[in-house]
């Protein structure tokens, strides 16, 4: 099986488990663990920040970089197909009380704003008896537009609209990395514009569990505690800490080859049906097929009888994510694959 | 004072005050006060609903309208500037658990939404880990679009779609009579193309507290068990339901009046500064104004400095909104009032 | 009928209802309503307290004091039988997120605590991963006590614990009349003990609808907002308030009378039945009386049957309370018809 | 360093380490990860039921069960000292809406209950407008009253009650390990006297993370997506059940030396003061320990000076937990160290 479902289905290697079966380990619900420390220390150098808390998934670190932007009864502004409002399961309203506004990212590229796009939508200054904009989210790479990269001049502009208007800023990074990659951009470059930023190890990273939070040490110290409320607080998690720094030294750059093999697929895939990528916006290591009139659960079915597995991202959307575990070759059979089934 | 600034602040007329005064009353905790029940059962029979439940406020009516179409963690669709995400203080979120996404209304009237606003933005059969729409909301007419009405056709449109899909609709009739009384679409007919409607007594129809909840028989017995959870059970509330009886009675027609007045006052406004108002898309009683450089707080005051009261709906966005309480000469002596200002 | 289920039941007076004809209102939204800020402000006079919130219940009244003292996640403490986790629907913690604990009274009068019952329950400086008490909560008089008052000097040995603990206090006094009344003990010096109470004027007072909650006026000002939130904001809420007003001026001292006649009516019964009834901590107006083996629901439709409404409050226990719609002759009369009923 | 601060310290051993190294894993989102398919039907197995959960913590596992069992607004009843209510944050009020009514434990042992102080406290039957109970909790062995144990016949019993008044019930089972042991009981006769069942691998067990809740196939499953919402869905997180199953083979019959150890700590401190412990209820492996006039911060600091750590669970009481990382020797030792400073 080639499986392209999502860059989540990745197995640690060798060398990962060797560094989980070494690593020191102590009880992190009493700040105690080693391993846990130091990937916490280094997430919030790396993007800038002072401190970070380690969370069991994304959504998880989502939720408390939310939480503590947005009190009970305020609201954040995202895209409409952002992740914390597609699938997060609705927990930032159902366990914290935020509500949210959407807004449709008119850029040309799948889910990336135009700064004019959130400045439409936010409320300031309307008293106590309107719901005023507590904060904004931005997903970079942008997980459902297909992998796209917010451009860094328009966060940048975003940043000082907000900072102005006292709005605070969450940045779902959960492959933060895969912008980096691309772009060039320092991580930290990144991670200063934002108040609360999300980073995820489990995806591209290749470490079996795990995100980390960073923001303020004042901010992350309250985040301890809601991540206690939510039960994600765990003991001796410097297993699965271990994993996520031994990708933090020899898993970022590996990204490139992700990026290409995209493209090696999407070739292929393109080659048989012009029309079923944009080509232009694909940027990373998400691809989005357009599967016609075909319905997108027929043509998985298909192409798990051939031996790929992609994913549904709508009834008649595709997507194909790569990873570590699929090298160039897999990548471009997997692409002629699925041509085949789309040109069929 | 002529005070435009909504139509909830009009005062019990005597007439009205007698009927209250003289209403039979028992305990609604109980079921058994007679103008409650009258009122629940007319408004129900009027929206072509089984049972209706009477609220403090228009805001207590929608958010158990929206409670029992949607459960914990999933979403209700809504335009962007719609009342129940923009006026109810995040409480769907805050207290039910409901999460919201928000299209952007491109029917060319303001708040008035396309059909396919709608359906670019639902999410239908994703799986038990995405957020799947349950619910739509409507608000007719729309109090930040200017009292702009939803065509019947496109609701019928959109009725049908949900339909399919098994998605709920909830209707925010707090002004439907307006929208009634403009068009000469029936109240049933409106009511009957939506599972939960609330209409409110205390704008247009001049009653001084009090909105109804109509839905089906068992969806009201659900939802009057959390208005008590809401803290909204009354006792002897028959005394605020026989003015919302008097005003079925007696001011619904009467509407056309603020209608035609809220024309008078724009025209004044309009013959001041032209661009100030969208006098194609005045529909009933509540004018938007465009205040262009000035903000809206410098004009509210000079206005009330000369009499006026008219309310802000962003920094250089002003309403004034016609009632009961403000007859033609006085909307005509404050539209010329607000024109001079406008145009100073 | 002889209606003694609860003082609930009643229905205003012709003085009454005619101050409410009269009445002056505005828009209480806004802050505007004469009547209601009169009686927001007499109230707080009243309890010592500097200001005031009119709710549509009780319930909302306890909902907004309990949710301004005690954070998302964090305790207060009351008796296991107090109104507001007994009678509220959960709503502290459905709406809220409050969490509770309870004590059993062990005073030896129903309801009523000894100190040492809250302070063996209250959790101090006990660290961020362990629940710390916010706060405690009292009831007084005490309604499924059977109407039991809390003496003052127990009140005052648990305000000043909870003041060195840094715990604060709330006074649930929806009958706070009754055990000013009964007592002597001024409704200020009661208050002062609190840092927020709440008081009904649609029980004993006679008042169609309303409490009050009092307390300091930041706190007042934050559950304003948060009573828009939870749909309690209303228009011109002052026709509710003038009853309330005028119950003030005349309804507190008449309250005597209420509790002479649930003696009437309790000496009949325990003629009857001599240990139906705790005669001994009968204190104010409400009755509760032992079924003995028969159940409740029963002894309830013989006595409609016969013309005396009580109510239920365990599965073989009963409830009568007294009020100003019941005279002398009725509860002697209705006290005959129950006993008989017991005894047979 | 001899850590008896709690059993959730320990380590994983050389042999538990090797396990996780070579687990096979898979994306368990995708619900594909093989040890966790067999750590979670093999620990459903052990306690009668049809279905497991993998969860991070031991709270999270209580708050799924619970959530599975209490409709927001409803209540859950506990020992005024339980782990849900003490040691969860006040999750479940907070996340999921969930109210609780504490009954004080009369039975002479610490934390365990008599059957008649649940049925004191049971409302039943209660009708719309009372909160009416939905589910019970017991905890067992109870942590916060020293590892004691609750009779297997008791238990009978209130499941007999709960059964007939339709209440259902769930155990905090995070260390019910320690109860078969020291009981003989076998897993599987605690586990089906409950609807759901909490067990803990990271506490006496030995396992670096997670506990499993067991339920029906259909809870479990909504509890899957719930979980999700909670943050709590992990990626390749067999590396963690590796650990759990490595505990399932090798580690429940060593418990039986935790217990020892206990005592032997135990009977050291008491030849020191003898009534510094309640030797007579000392159960499993943790020993409660009563600091006198002494400040509990004072003699853990001093403890700690000397090379021994445990933890405070009041003003004045002290708590060690005997575990996998201290031999006899060292529970010896550290017994006689605290006996000194308690004695001196």
């Amino acid at each position: 099986m080639i499986d392209l479902r999502s860059d989540t289905v990745t197995r640690p290697t060798a060398q990962m488990r060797q560094a989980m079966a070494t690593a020191p380990v102590g009880d992190d619900v009493y700040g105690e663990d080693p391993s846990i420390n130091e990937l916490e220390a280094r997430t919030a150098e790396l993007l800038g920040h002072e401190a970070g808390l380690f969370c069991p998934s994304g959504s998880m670190a989502n939720m408390l970089g939310v939480w503590s932007l947005v009190p009970v009864g305020r609201e954040i502004l995202c895209d409409r197909r952002a992740h914390i409002v597609r699938a997060e399961m609705g927990a930032h309203a159902a366990l914290n009380g935020i509500t949210m506004r959407t807004w449709t990212s008119s850029s040309g590229t799948p889910g990336i704003a135009r700064t004019s796009d959130i400045t439409d939508l936010l409320e300031l200054g309307c008293g106590p008896y309107l719901v005023e904009t507590a904060a904004i989210e931005i997903e970079n790479t942008h997980n459902f537009g297909g992998g796209t990269i917010h451009p860094i001049e328009t966060l940048r502009e975003i940043r000082e609209i907000c900072r102005q208007g006292g709005v605070a800023m969450h940045l779902d990074g959960a492959r933060l990395w895969n912008a980096h990659v691309a772009t060039g951009v320092p991580m930290r470059e990144y991670g200063s514009l934002f108040d609360t930023v999300s980073v995820c190890y489990s995806k591209g990273m290749g470490a079996p569990v795990g995100s980390v939070l960073v923001s303020s040490a004042q901010r992350i110290a309250e985040a301890r505690v809601q991540r206690k409320r939510l039960g994600g607080g765990m003991r001796q998690a410097g297993i699965l800490a271990a994993a996520a720094l031994y990708a933090l030294d020899h898993h970022i750059d590996r990204l490139a080859d992700d990026h290409a093999n995209a493209r090696l697929f999407a070739e292929q895939v393109t080659a048989a049906v012009p029309a079923a990528i944009d080509l232009e916006h694909l940027a990373t290591n998400i691809v989005v097929m357009d599967a016609g009139e075909r319905l997108a659960a027929d043509v998985i079915a298909a192409a798990a009888d051939r031996g790929v597995r992609i994913s549904k991202v709508g009834a008649h959307q595709l997507r194909a994510v790569t990873h570590l575990g699929i090298d160039a070759d897999q990548c471009r059979e997997a692409g002629r694959i699925v041509g085949e089934l789309l040109a069929s």
